[in-house]
């Protein structure tokens, strides 16, 4: 399937399932309402997949790794190297997303999609290298069109593979010195809100770097003057591999039905382009939580997204998504596993 | 081991491990302090059982159930017999509750502390009736200043119990028909805030009926004029059996070191008096979310306590609690599993 295709086969979900999702969730020995956005995730959930009593999903956590061109401006508070290190911790299991993967019950898949470094024979390592790390958007287009799309499509096809072996639940992670910039020029691009108010101090940067960060931005969207009616456009001046790979992902999860729970920042600059593509594709996006970083709010609000979690997080790699998961798991299990009034012969209100 | 020997017992945590704890993890592969209110959890966590690298606690989710007399006059909307069905719900392992323990790998401890109905034989549930229900606090107290030590020396030998048991992590759990409006007399007597700032809709009550209730607490107040600076005769007056034990439970973990994670209202409302109690109890207390009940706000920023989600949940039975339980063994895991920069060849910031 093309990336095209995907994007053609994302229908809305079925509304009607969550009229009878709701009547079951009325009927569990709770009072109506009372479990609250769990049950909110319970509707969401069951109207993607088309089932009222859904199976609990075997879960995975996408983790893609990329470099950015920009980095080189001194726009992070880490080295560059990071990216292709911390992609050898996530293969250890050492990282965080691997813990809190670990801790729900799902899956880590890491993927190469741009790091600026050879990785050689890694088993475990989904590689996929579009080209090794974005170009410097400061002073040329990050990468060609041709190479977002390809990055697109290797997200999209990645959904594919995951609804092949079962999976029926994908979380968003990525890795990335750097990528708190792209994300932040994306956001300011597809919602319109100036760029001082969606960059953010990513790693953790100081006053003057984070000036620095918002100027660097505004002179590469001058330079380059994106199309924010297409995406695409965005995608290849300002954007990078990980969050290019991200945007197909959802895209391919969403044409096979999947629930995508969505990290912080960079998921959701992503999750900008995956809707701008095909609108639909937002209603099979859960916000896992707000992150510290200012532009996911932009992102959320622009999405109408409201996340489950509020934790004060901004790692990123997926770690957030983790414990969204198992927020979706929990409510799956609420509709499942719950005892309605009948069947445990409990008086219901009158 | 007595009430008053339990309160004497407790100490403030040792805060020269928070610091140690902090050294750790900003060592952890991930931007310093990028976990947000999961660091801070595994750093109160840590320093309540006073070790640097805590081991993942197994857990348990108390839920008391009782009656209340005040619920003859009409303040909720179930009848009041659905307190008995729900326990025999949860020992069938139907509610709420059970299905998120299960979900977070945490045992119920269902108690029967006070509930108008005899059980007869059942192995499963633990009989600690310190007396059928509470009286009708419109018209006489609750229940005698005897009888409210007795239900909070219930709660002080479970959790002593448990940490016998090697239960290293305590979730609030309750039922009890009417019990909101016990949580509402005590939190505005011990926080000052006005009867109809803090009693909300409860199982979901109409206009007619929350104004019927917040007149009831009035009156009662009137009538008994309990003491704020008593907290037992706080809960002799207005309060219930299943909000005594689970003072009485905090106030026990609190002198064996367990960290004690609070549901919603009901266990807020326990909460003021374990800490009017004994004040240090309030460092071993940890919010696991907010509840859309309008007193349990009154009762976080009397407590100074901050809930970790904010799920529009009103379940109550513990449902939130062990919620909040899975995200403390994830800040765990975070503290312990995860590899140092040095460990993992990963470059720290310069």
């Amino acid at each position: 399937m093309t990336l095209d295709e995907a994007i053609t086969q994302i229908e809305p979900p079925d509304h009607h399932i969550a009229a009878q999702v709701q009547v079951r969730l009325d009927r569990l020995t709770k009072p109506r309402g009372s479990l609250g956005r769990l049950e909110e995730v319970a509707v969401r959930y069951a109207t993607i997949i088309g089932e009222v009593l859904p199976k609990v999903p075997r879960g995975a956590v996408f983790t893609f790794a990329a470099d950015h061109g920009v980095a080189i401006e001194g726009v992070s508070a880490y080295p560059r190297e990071v990216t292709q290190q911390m992609v050898l911790n996530f293969l250890r299991g050492g990282a965080g997303v691997n813990v809190l993967a670990r801790h729900t019950g799902v899956e880590v898949r890491v993927v190469d999609i741009g790091v600026a470094a050879e990785f050689g024979t890694i088993p475990q390592l989904i590689q996929q290298k579009v080209m090794p790390g974005t170009r410097n958007f400061l002073v040329e287009q990050a990468m060609s069109r041709e190479q977002a799309r390809r990055a697109l499509e290797v997200g999209t096809m990645l959904a594919l593979d995951a609804a092949r072996d079962g999976i029926g639940l994908i979380g968003t992670g990525e890795m990335g010195i750097g990528n708190t910039t792209a994300s932040a020029a994306i956001t300011t691009l597809l919602t319109g809100r100036p760029v001082a108010e969606v960059t953010g101090r990513g790693t953790g940067i100081d006053d003057t770097t984070h000036q620095h960060k918002v100027s660097v931005i505004r002179r590469a969207l001058d330079r380059h003057r994106p199309d924010p009616t297409d995406a695409l456009d965005v995608l290849a001046k300002v954007g990078g591999l990980e969050i290019a790979g991200l945007a197909g992902l959802m895209l391919g999860a969403a044409a096979r039905r999947i629930p995508v729970v969505l990290d912080g920042f960079i998921a959701g600059a992503a999750a900008l382009i995956a809707v701008a593509l095909q609108p639909h594709c937002r209603e099979y996006l859960i916000a896992s939580h707000r992150s510290v970083e200012p532009g996911h709010q932009a992102v959320l609000e622009q999405l109408r997204l409201r996340p489950l979690l509020d934790l004060d997080l901004r790692l990123g790699e997926g770690t957030g998504a983790c414990l969204g998961m198992g927020l979706v798991q929990a409510a799956v299990k609420v509709l499942t596993e719950m005892a309605t009034f009948d069947e445990a012969g409990v008086s219901d209100r009158g």
